[in-house]
């Protein structure tokens, strides 16, 4: 399983970076292959400064050997060797009026002291985070996930959006990061669905990945906007890095592992505001998405 | 000893924030009184887009009730109801060669099930992070830190300095903050020390403050500086973000304890940038102070 889902991320890494070179048209992601002295490395890319993109990366990593300590209670594992590989991917466009999207699919084994696998998973999922909302983009999104989650089982939709509002949320803004998609993690084998039958549904979302994204993007790259939303952007890029750092278990996950720290904090946006105590204007757009930000919403 | 502590921090915030719009020389601070639900607030001062300063808060507050239980561990304390008082402070210039600088004195009381006493304590510190290193400024600042702590107990300056470059240090870095300062904590009555001698000594600190900053700052705020420098200083801010975010205790008590999250997080600076593998240019003054910060530098 670790090397067919090796083989598939790097595929889809080279695809997603292929389709979103074409979108914008101008930069091409830069590519730094690394490697983790206690065990593993990975292939980052970046593009930057595009005619659509300002910042983003598509990483995929396989890292393996002894979990810390203190991230065994947080993965709920007490075992303490492991390996873990995924693609991981944050996107932020130049204009306000294209949404931030984030997606991580990964797989994950624990071993015993023989290095006999004692467990292992699958997790992984896309949110897109809009400065302004549109609601036809938002349900386009929630539409491509839903499709991808029904072909293999009608729960999971809804199951994996409610995880999703839950999980990147703000909790000390009390507001959702952006309008959420998908979540799940810890998908093991269980006697109704085998391992395979994991992977094929994983890989079933990493596939829908750029059907859910790029017609947003192809649809508002050309929007204009002004300099006061673009200030917005970035008031609104300062609650993702607070997410990011304060609440992303990933992001912890990759600092404690000593994992590479560009690759990691590549996630993060390239122009950030933080203004005192900044309140949208009553009834402006601005103000539309916190209020959807606070109370997630069902698209479909 | 509440009620003492109390009535300084307050005097020492009017007398801060009176002496800095002197220096900015247009922007005033604003005022924002809060409460807090569970028990106790607070008095927010903000001062926004001066000549000198671009974004900076001088807040004090007093909070009590019970300890959330995550804290309990990182505070050291086993029992369940607190009071905190503090008065907390960073400001930003506008330009990148006049540092950033963060200074905190507080006292803590944990309290047994009948509401006595069990454990008395006086924490702070105060730090400096400069974008361009002048060395005659941080010697200047260690020197006003130094001359402060000597009037008490010369042991203290090493200590509380080697203290202060351990905590403000990003480890997923490697790199420190800034070039320090103070830091000490659980200041407690002692058999040699009484806690009003704690008092004494706080309030000292306290009390150079403005000594320790503002002859850098009158020193540096005229200064002609490039966009190239601009942009380093805003780089330079997104590890402060790293810190304040990933790292600090205080934000952290802040966040889980629900305090007032814009009293919070004025600390974050007002814009900034994240660069992938952003590196500087070897043998440049942005280098010099990359490897100052990796290695704390005893300066007097």
């Amino acid at each position: 399983m670790k090397e067919q889902f090796q083989a598939y991320i790097q595929q889809l890494q080279d695809s997603i970076c292929k389709t979103l070179e074409n979108v914008d048209g101008k930069a091409a992601f830069k590519e730094d292959l690394w490697e983790r002295p206690e065990g593993g490395g990975g292939r980052t890319r970046v593009i930057e400064n595009g005619n659509v993109f300002e910042k983003g990366g598509v990483n995929i990593s396989s890292v393996f050997g002894k979990l810390p300590e203190q991230l065994q209670k947080a993965l709920n594992v007490s075992q303490g060797n492991f390996f873990a590989c995924g693609l991981s991917l944050v996107i932020h466009p130049i204009s306000p009026l294209v949404p931030t999207v984030h997606a991580n699919w990964r797989y994950f084994e624990m071993y015993d002291d023989e290095g006999n696998i004692v467990t292992q998973w699958f997790g992984g999922g896309q949110d897109l985070t809009p400065y302004y909302l549109f609601n036809e983009d938002a349900i386009h999104f929630h539409q491509v996930c839903k499709d991808a989650c029904d072909k293999h089982d009608t729960t999971f939709y809804p199951q994996y959006k409610k995880r999703c509002d839950e999980y990147f949320y703000n909790t000390h803004r009390n507001e959702g990061r952006g309008i959420g998609g998908l979540f799940f993690d810890y998908l093991k084998e269980t006697d109704q669905i085998s391992l395979q039958e994991r992977y094929d549904f994983v890989t079933e979302i990493g596939n829908s990945f750029l059907n859910s994204y790029v017609p947003i993007v192809e649809k508002r790259k050309k929007l204009k906007y002004t300099l006061a939303q673009k200030d917005w952007q970035e008031i609104r890029r300062g609650r993702y890095v607070e997410f990011n750092l304060v609440h992303d278990k990933g992001t912890l996950f990759g600092l404690k592992t000593n994992g590479r720290i560009e690759s990691i904090l590549m996630s993060l946006p390239p122009k950030v505001q933080w203004h005192y105590n900044h309140l949208p204007e009553e009834g402006s757009e601005e103000e539309k998405l916190i209020k959807v930000l606070q109370e997630p919403k069902n698209w479909i």
